[in-house]
């Protein structure tokens, strides 16, 4: 089970965009529809996508703006993505008497569709090479003029572009200045969800069983994205097989992989291993401790939690899986000799110094990594109500600015992602926050010293606790309209609040934006400017066939139904809802649904369920339709193996597997398990 | 705050012993009272200790065989420890009705002293040199061999020695195969708690300023030995100093430091960094989450879970430094590079086969290491009624077995420690157990996944909450007589027990030792046998200053009261009373207790209160007495600082410090805070 937000967090280095080299195997590559090899898909399957072929695949894939991937699957907006991520919305959405996440939901009509607080889906409708507008703009300088530059120009151009809230922009660093496109999607924030099945269904197995395979998830849900009150008309859409994928059958993976690191640099490496990762996985560890034993106090402490258990059990797994691979000495050797290599051959003096810069930002980013993660990346305040402070202390002073000067989450551009979280009716959940605002001060203290004078300034002579329940307790900023009269009132209002949870994000603001000043100067500028280098050198030393690192933009990948081995062992690339029933215990998280229990004598046992693929992806492809040559979807990616967790610094064909719930399954639960009759007819079922 | 526990179950390879280089600084060395450079001190201090202050100061000085040091103060028995190595009396003392973790505890006559449970003390009565005995039993011999044969002499050698209960005797692995040095120990098994100050006191800070210094703690206790139900006579014993030590002053301390790994390979080293302390780290920083969680339930729950958190706390964060000592790439590139001097220096094939030996044993943990983990060193059950279950499963099978062939924590010469637990009247806290089990084999299914054959044995189609329950509900293993009647009614009555507990430890423990055999004959026996080699290698390499690495046996190290420099501030060596009360802030773990607040007025607040030396100690020291050359006890080891971690692979003596209660606190509040006028009159106040 992937999501963006994990890999997002997880990524030092946004927008450090490098490319595979020349030792790609068949299968490797996330490709851009821009630049797709079909000569090389024809070579191995003896089919060649063609231009009108990968324009109604880009159409009818699009994007969860929270970090997932889906497609449309019907010519009225409906929209096929994971139960995971759609998970956010299903919890908000229920209620202690009707939980969602426990019952599952199927809307019997249209009208029963119920609106996602905080759900933002786009469709990319174009892509424009824009290379030349920011070179220029960056030409001949270095360091924090660089960055300064390049930001000033990409706002401008995504501003030109995005002309309302109908319209999203975002221009894309690609092969690190080796090339910069403008996306332009369309935007829907009416999104309502049709179905879900239940947790036990979609999640059956749990944590154990995550990054796992043989599988048997449902790992599915149904959205519908609106227009003006109405089902949105989406000509271009997958249509669903009721077949599923034969073993060898060649696949396509149409979605956003969230970012790979296949190419940093071994000092960037290093520093993922030693300090950002495991600083990471601590943190992940321990707030799964109390986060399961938080839920073990009654339902409501379990349902309001449950979504937060998730998202940190579904991190940890992940980031240790990449942390692992790291460890991995005699890979990492391997990446070390490569760099070691290609440095000698290119024998280049400004190669030498990019290199350099690169690694002097590496060891900066040690001497202020706990503050910023502590102060500008939210650590020390881990709670829902400082985000929403924090949005409207930053947001109403950075309005004030021209938008080229803004932080790059306060322009014109990104104001519609903005208002809609202040704006959410998502309900808020005060006893896990104030559960998770005293873990995030405690970890502060424990980190930076209790000695430390930001420590001091934040915490005074309060405990984590005590701080923690005066500023949950004492802010109103839970009510939305409280909220959206702050964002209104603008400045002044923000100003004049006395909501503590207003008053603690002024404080630490001036801090927070210093540290975050350090970092981009001192890290993220430097290494963007010679990453852009180093990528050169790459490219110079690639053989034709590269594709850029992800980077939550939409690709493509090929690859085929396939099993690999394990310990010496078969694994078959697919599993029948027979297995599913013989795996069941009744002990959570192997316990199937009553619904599955009732309706186990309705559904065919050899039904596919689970396919395992050889595809390329990673985190941010949860939610991508799997499709055939025919434009069938097949599939639904919602999980990588074990080891496709090493995809992020290199791909291993022999065992890197994509993890997708069967088009066969979704079909025969939608009609047998759930009786969802009428959107299995508008499937086509 | 530093323990042993930590550092046994840290360390990879027990007996693996090897010794400091030529590079040693005046205060570097945990040295050997048999082997102590008294002409180095008198170079430095000035000041030569004869055998006769050397033999006083071993006689005077104690081990609690749970993990700490010790020393006598009286002549009546009194021991002087820290707070933190009774904690564990302390807790088994406590009720719901009178917690003396909370309050503290005050014997006001001799008669009100109270027995604790399972703390044992031994006294270091005499040293032998074995080394030929041992090194005959094994010549000629490798691998598995080596191993058997070693520990079949030992056990041989102790047995001889200990004769009952009043004695006990250790075979100890000094240099490595270099020597072997039997001590013998009088062994007292009823201690008494006298006196133990609040929490609140002995851990003014808790767990931020853990490590840390300047400090504010008052981590004492006094326990009492007794022999045949009377105080016992200990002519041998420190008289407290009433001013404590001065800056510069010469400052001896005597005690048990646990383990260091200064001599490590560097494949060792790597797997420590690699594998064992990333382990160790996960697992601490999730069962701090959800005990920190589990004691907000209610004033019992956190009472029964503190001392569980306590341990965790204080293991993680020791552990944590020792990581990040390891992570450090330049230093350890000074390892590899000293180890690559030296074996390019010998040029002896003989010691390359030696390290490729050690390292491929690195290689084949790493293969096992989970596995033993889980099931050998108890990390899949890890509850107390386990332990006690484990305790007697094996026990009444080992001693089927002749002495030599036990397991070793079975022989003769270990009863008395092993009954001591199992007759233990320590209270048991069912609901932390059942947690904790829960945590284990939740543990051991995410790590070994869910389909390997063990943990389906285990689970059955059980969840870890359900059969935690099963097992920790259906047994009567917490009472001690029951566990008494079965130890007694021996292997039949164990064969015949239908308690749920007792069933699963014999399920598990053919498995269990199954991956202990591979672990000893695959892992330890290797390293032991070729560890030999590379330590003679080590000898001759050095420069005749030289001392074992740390084993849990009695050490002196010299050194003097010191400050130091961290970043860029002079950190001064000392802490008064007021400094306390000006740290004070009301909100745990910043309260001091009333007790404090009531007495303020009746304390000078410049007394000496926690001071730093520059002595060379690590986990284990704890509650070692510090003393001037008069043989004064001037102060009580409790910690060391955050840079002192560092200290298990390298000394720095320029960050490198040791943290101590002065005697002038010790003294001031027996007095004026606690009433204790017994006591103190006792300590000659």
């Amino acid at each position: 089970m992937k999501r963006i937000n994990v890999y997002v967090a997880a990524v030092i280095f946004v927008g450090t965009v490098l490319f595979g080299g020349s030792s790609a195997v068949a299968e490797e590559g996330m490709w851009l529809y821009s630049d797709f090899p079909s000569e090389d898909v024809e070579k191995t399957y003896g089919f060649k996508p063609d231009a009108k072929w990968l324009k109604k695949a880009q159409m009818a894939s699009v994007r969860l703006a929270g970090g997932c991937s889906g497609s449309f699957v019907s010519k009225d907006g409906l929209v096929l993505t994971n139960h995971h991520c759609a998970s956010g919305c299903i919890q908000q959405l229920s209620t202690a008497e009707n939980d969602l996440m426990a019952n599952g939901f199927v809307a019997g009509k249209t009208g029963d569709e119920r609106k996602c607080p905080e759900i933002e889906i786009n469709q990319l409708v174009e892509i424009k090479d824009v290379t030349d507008r920011v070179s220029k703009a960056t030409e001949g300088k270095t360091g924090a003029d660089f960055g300064k530059a390049q930001k000033a120009e990409m706002t401008r151009i995504e501003k030109a572009c995005t002309q309302g809230d109908k319209w999203r922009c975002d221009v894309v660093t690609l092969y690190h200045g080796g090339a910069y496109h403008l996306y332009r999607y369309k935007r829907f924030q009416d999104v309502r969800l049709a179905f879900a099945p239940e947790f036990a269904a979609a999640f059956f197995g749990g944590d154990p069983d995550n990054f796992m395979f043989p599988r048997y998830d449902l790992d599915m849900s149904l959205l519908r994205v609106y227009e003006n009150g109405k089902p949105a008309k989406t000509p271009d859409f997958f249509k669903v097989s009721a077949t599923g994928a034969a073993d060898g059958e060649l696949t396509f993976v149409s979605g956003h992989p969230g970012s790979t690191q296949r190419l940093l640099t071994t000092a960037q490496l290093a520093f993922l291993r030693d300090v950002g990762f495991p600083a990471r996985l601590m943190r992940l560890s321990e707030a799964r401790g109390w986060l399961t034993e938080f839920g073990k106090k009654n339902a409501e402490a379990k349902r309001t939690s449950q979504e937060s258990l998730f998202g940190v059990e579904n991190a940890y797994k992940a980031i240790m899986g990449e942390w692992k691979s790291l460890l991995d000495a005699a890979e990492f050797q391997k990446k070390v000799d490569a760099e070691f290599n290609m440095r000698v051959n290119a024998a280049d003096p400004a190669l030498e110094a990019a290199y350099a810069a690169v690694e002097q930002a590496q060891k900066d980013y040690r001497e202020i990594f706990d503050l910023y993660m502590q102060f500008e990346r939210g650590q020390a305040f881990s709670s829902d109500l400082f985000g929403y402070a924090r949005a409207l202390v930053r947001g109403t002073a950075e309005l004030q600015k021209p938008d080229e000067e803004r932080l790059r989450e306060y322009t014109d551009a990104s104001l519609p992602t903005l208002t809609q979280l202040i704006f959410s009716p998502a309900p808020y959940y005060p006893e896990v926050d104030k559960a998770w605002l005293t873990f995030g001060l405690t970890k502060m203290r424990e980190i930076l010293g209790a000695d430390h004078p930001m420590v001091k300034k934040v915490l005074g002579s309060e405990s984590p606790e005590s701080l923690a329940a005066m500023l949950i307790e004492g802010s109103t900023l839970g009510d939305p309209a409280v909220r959206k009269a702050l964002w209104e009132g603008g400045r002044a209002a923000v100003e004049s609040s006395m909501d503590p949870m207003i008053m603690m994000a002024m404080i630490v603001d001036e801090d927070a934006r210093a540290v975050r000043k350090q970092y981009e100067d001192r890290v993220e500028s430097p290494v963007r400017a010679n990453s852009e280098i180093i990528a050169r050198a790459h490219f110079a030393a690639a053989d034709g066939r590269t594709y850029p690192d992800a980077t939550f933009t939409l690709r493509l990948s090929y690859g085929s139904v396939k099993g690999y081995t394990e310990r010496g062992a078969e694994v078959r690339p697919e599993t029948t809802f027979g297995g599913a029933f013989e795996r069941h215990t009744g002990k959570d998280p192997f316990a199937l649904p009553k619904s599955w229990i009732d309706g186990k004598s309705r559904i065919n046992l050899n039904t596919q369920f689970n396919i395992a693929t050889n595809n390329d992806i990673i985190g941010g492809n949860s939610g991508s339709p799997v499709f055939n040559k025919k434009l069938e979807l097949v599939g639904l990616i919602f999980d990588g193996n074990i080891q496709s967790l090493g995809g992020a610094f290199w791909f291993d064909e022999s065992v890197n597997r994509a993890v997708a719930v069967s088009s066969a399954a979704i079909v025969e639960a939608l009609k047998n398990i759930y009786g969802a009759d009428r959107l299995a007819r508008e499937l086509g079922k």
